[in-house]
């Protein structure tokens, strides 16, 4: 039952075998893709330096630990750098890759990237795997970038770590159903503060019960503090997306 | 085996139960989520006659048959309705809502959302249904928004259709992974044109000897191809997140 999720930061030092990696790689491979253009890649990172580089941005310690870290690329390089793209010419004139810097095809990376991740993810978890997935490692975009050698017409999604697991962290209890599934429309129930408030105190009990880090926390607290928590350099993600050659019709 | 995915597009007539469109939705939730705010909703699609209409916006027939049509939503308006979002206030002065707007908050929804549609997927297929993700709902962004009543600061991400497999087609075989798993850095191997070749030919021997639709293909032509299919009104796409309020940075 996928419902077990539940994410791992800590991890063994037993690392991964290589047909492991082989495997959970096909797996990504092997989600449903877009057009069947597979508009994704997955860098490995095996340098410990760079490694440490990485868990710099995402300012999260265990990011330098173990588990093998991936980072998921949004990735229409590959189709721009075909010897003879001579349908780019009909479409863009000049600019023959201008069309695979579009929004709509930005969208369609990301969608391909995301879907492999958690393909990756469930597919680690079904092997008594841990994982945790770092949007972290996008809190220095353009940093991120360089480090990578990321072309144009690549981005960086999200990392994941995968590994044994070394930790048993508690589930976290997520929200009714009435506030996040709609009918027909977007219409979230007329008593959809009271649900709110419910939930807020099993939010509450979990931060308060939890066996580590325990603290007085609520969903609607997280809800309001999340836009206020954003690190600053997180703010160039949208200069990071134009320096790589998405957005053109901005 | 995850690797054992394939796109189900025709479903027998026999209906998901309640309790089936629950657990999964549940799956849904139960994914990783970026600081545990659960930015995504999911719109049930029951309405005949509103059906009809994202079938026509998506062009294919089969939107419009059996299984069950959920639509993905990234989702910050959450946030943005609580009665009291002082934190807000301190982030945006007069324009409390503008960081939930930004590209960050946008991609994290986004993330939030596709990683939950993926576990959604896995779940129906570890129990046996069929899954087809559709990114085709977006032919054209603004009348969909419109048809679901999409306020600000949400966006729809993709349409999945889950039901009872009514086809069993064949595999599509991946991309080697020499083509798309690097280490450390965005390097493709030199001889990348080589393993694009040797795919290439198995790509075409799946289209010349699949069941239905036969047909001569190439990823190489896919590739080139890609940009040039894009419906006219995909273009609409950059336009419409920032109606919907999102790339404030823009």
């Amino acid at each position: 039952m996928v419902n077990a999720h539940r994410t791992i930061r800590q991890f063994t030092d037993q690392p991964l075998t290589a047909t492991q990696i082989h495997d959970l790689i096909a797996a990504a491979q092997h989600t449903a893709t877009s057009h069947y253009l597979q508009s994704f890649s997955i860098i490995h990172i095996t340098d410990r330096e760079l490694r440490g580089q990485i868990a710099a941005i995402s300012k999260q310690a265990y990011v330098d630990a173990n588990g093998e870290l991936f980072i998921v690329i949004a990735d229409q390089h590959r189709a721009a750098s075909l010897p003879e793209p001579a349908d780019f010419v009909a479409v863009g004139a000049d600019a023959p890759n201008q069309a695979l810097g579009s929004t709509d095809k930005f969208i369609q990376a990301t969608s391909d990237g995301l879907l492999a991740t958690q393909n990756l993810v469930a597919t680690a978890e079904a092997a008594g795997l841990g994982t945790v997935i770092l949007g972290s490692i996008l809190n220095d975009p353009l940093r991120l970038i360089a480090l990578l050698h990321l072309p144009t017409l690549t981005f960086p999604l999200c990392g994941v770590i995968v590994g044994h697991p070394d930790q048993t962290p508690q589930f976290k209890p997520r929200m009714p159903q009435s506030l996040m599934a709609f009918e027909n429309t977007y219409q979230p129930p007329v008593d959809w503060q009271d649900s709110l408030a419910a939930y807020d105190e099993q939010v509450h009990h979990y931060y308060a019960t939890r066996d580590t880090n325990r603290r007085e926390e609520s969903f609607r607290h997280l809800l309001a503090n999340g836009a206020k928590m954003t690190p600053a350099k997180r703010g160039e993600l949208y200069r990071a997306l134009r320096q790589q050659g998405f957005l053109t019709e901005a």
